[in-house]
């Protein structure tokens, strides 16, 4: 079997099933599936496991959707509680969506991971959350989305004032999934020497809409990331992540296979009979446009509301400008 | 939109839907759909369609197999025909199962390039068959299977022999789909140097298991294929193959989408209510274990059938030994 070559020295996995996987399903996981996530990551030595958003409930209804888009300490403990804390807790914060000046102090809350996900032009703000969590006592990342739209000077720029911040963790975000592993390669040298010579770890998190969502989280592990991001079966907005089975079997290592393949079979697969996710023909086409999902995810919902769509129709849509 | 930075000066596209997918429905498929892929390979056009296996009626039944396990030239003009020789036809003889010794004289056949499929261990059969081609007139291709199952000595020794051939392209092909791009680049440089240094062409042929056939696609060339295999939906055996679609629009140059996409929607894609192709769980298992997919097949078939099949049995089944 084909091995990785070598990982960075502390080499850790995140996964965010059930953070990434409530863009899917409006964050609306019932308790025993968050439980048998965290479980399976726990038994496959998975380093840390995003359980969700810290989003604000004055912008996200807590109506339409469920308690992992909002992370109350009490939900958190409810299923950390009856486990046991086994591994490491990640949140994630959206910039401009979440109340991060109501976030406990580290002491007071479950979480060990406040992680911040942003677009360029929200940089400030994104600073302003993760040096107050750290003053808080959590570690931080700083998730820079969709850096396939961003030219060289702009990311040069975003790096410079990351490396200025208390933020632990540095993430090459492909949001849009556009990224090929060449580019990823190219771009993972650049991010990493800014986090390593600021004394910071560097991130990937890889999207599926051009089938490179593996590939590309294996080529940022050879060029030195501390920390790659995966999900249950891929589950995740639009053409999903990179799987957890692939990268824990590939990276081999301490970490186990078979607990996670048993959480996907049992808990994340039947989740197809309502809700589609994974690679298709629209997030292929936003991925080459390397542009956002929105209108492919509206697309696969009208699919899995029983609509019939034509590819070819979409394809005329998105691709008029250029034939 | 990324774009590959450079392709080799007279680069091909070969579109082997029909071919391997043949290995999907037992190469059964109705003239409406091959005239389809046909049309819309030109349409697009694409440089070379592989329309199906050149193999022997003694080993696979005319009752089980459809017409295009044996492309019998009056078959291939009733496609060819009506709609006019617009691309180059390959066909695919297998060693060991095709009798090349009765294959007709180019002149007298539609193809144009026949490849030749094997196993190291049938290297002189498919030197044989190669070389009896191209005294016949044709363009021949060598495809030594399961690449990645071979040490590099092995290979090497291979491509000698390759290299005083008369074949016009050697092609690396990752069959059990058990390569990551950065092997891929690897191998690339070694087969491209061989096959240029012989004057002959190098081509790339790679399949779904982890999700990189695109990635190693594009991998191979970028290091300077100058053929690539892809198809329709990433119709083929097991995980299937490289994706006509995404490989058309990255590549970019004279390549047509639009064509491709209807294709895939009015035919391809509506084979889905018989046959399953395509990634899953038991192929990703293969290509974890660099093994051939026979049992991922069976498996498939099973669900196919409506049978209830457990992925964590298949794991426990195949990793066995590993645990």
């Amino acid at each position: 079997m084909y091995k990785i070559h070598q990982t960075a020295p502390n080499f850790k996995i995140l996964d965010c099933t059930i953070r990434d996987g409530g863009l899917v399903n409006d964050s609306n996981f019932d308790d025993e599936t968050v439980r048998a996530a965290y479980l399976a990551c726990s038994e496959a030595n998975i380093d840390i496991m995003e359980i969700g958003f810290k989003d604000s409930d004055k912008i996200f209804s807590r109506q339409k959707f469920g308690k992992w888009r909002f992370c109350d300490e009490s939900d958190v403990m409810e299923i950390i509680g009856s486990c046991g804390k086994k591994i490491s807790i990640s949140e994630l914060a959206d910039a401009g969506k979440c109340d991060w000046r109501d976030f406990p102090e580290k002491e007071k809350s479950q979480a060990d991971i406040i992680r911040c996900a942003f677009y360029e032009h929200q940089t400030e703000d994104a600073l302003d959350i993760v040096n107050s969590c750290a003053d808080k006592g959590y570690q931080t990342a700083l998730c820079m989305m969709a850096a396939s739209t961003l030219g060289e000077r702009a990311i040069d720029c975003a790096l410079d004032k990351f490396a200025r911040s208390q933020a632990n963790i540095i993430y090459l975000m492909d949001s849009f999934g556009a990224l090929m592993p060449e580019q990823v390669e190219t771009l993972s040298d650049k991010y990493c020497q800014a986090a390593h010579s600021a004394g910071k770890l560097f991130g990937i998190h890889c999207h599926n809409n051009l089938q490179c969502a593996f590939a590309n989280t294996i080529a940022a592990i050879s060029r030195g990331a501390d920390i790659a991001d995966c999900t249950l079966a891929g589950l995740g907005k639009g053409a999903g992540n990179c799987p957890t089975e692939m990268l824990v079997k590939y990276v081999g290592q301490k970490y186990k296979l078979r607990p996670i393949l048993k959480a996907v079979e049992n808990f994340i697969e039947p989740m197809r009979k309502h809700f589609r996710w994974g690679f298709d023909y629209p997030y292929m086409i936003s991925g080459l446009l390397n542009i956002h999902p929105r209108e492919a995810m509206e697309f696969e919902k009208s699919l899995s509301l029983g609509e019939k769509k034509s590819i070819v129709d979409f394809y005329d849509k998105n691709f008029k400008k250029e034939s």
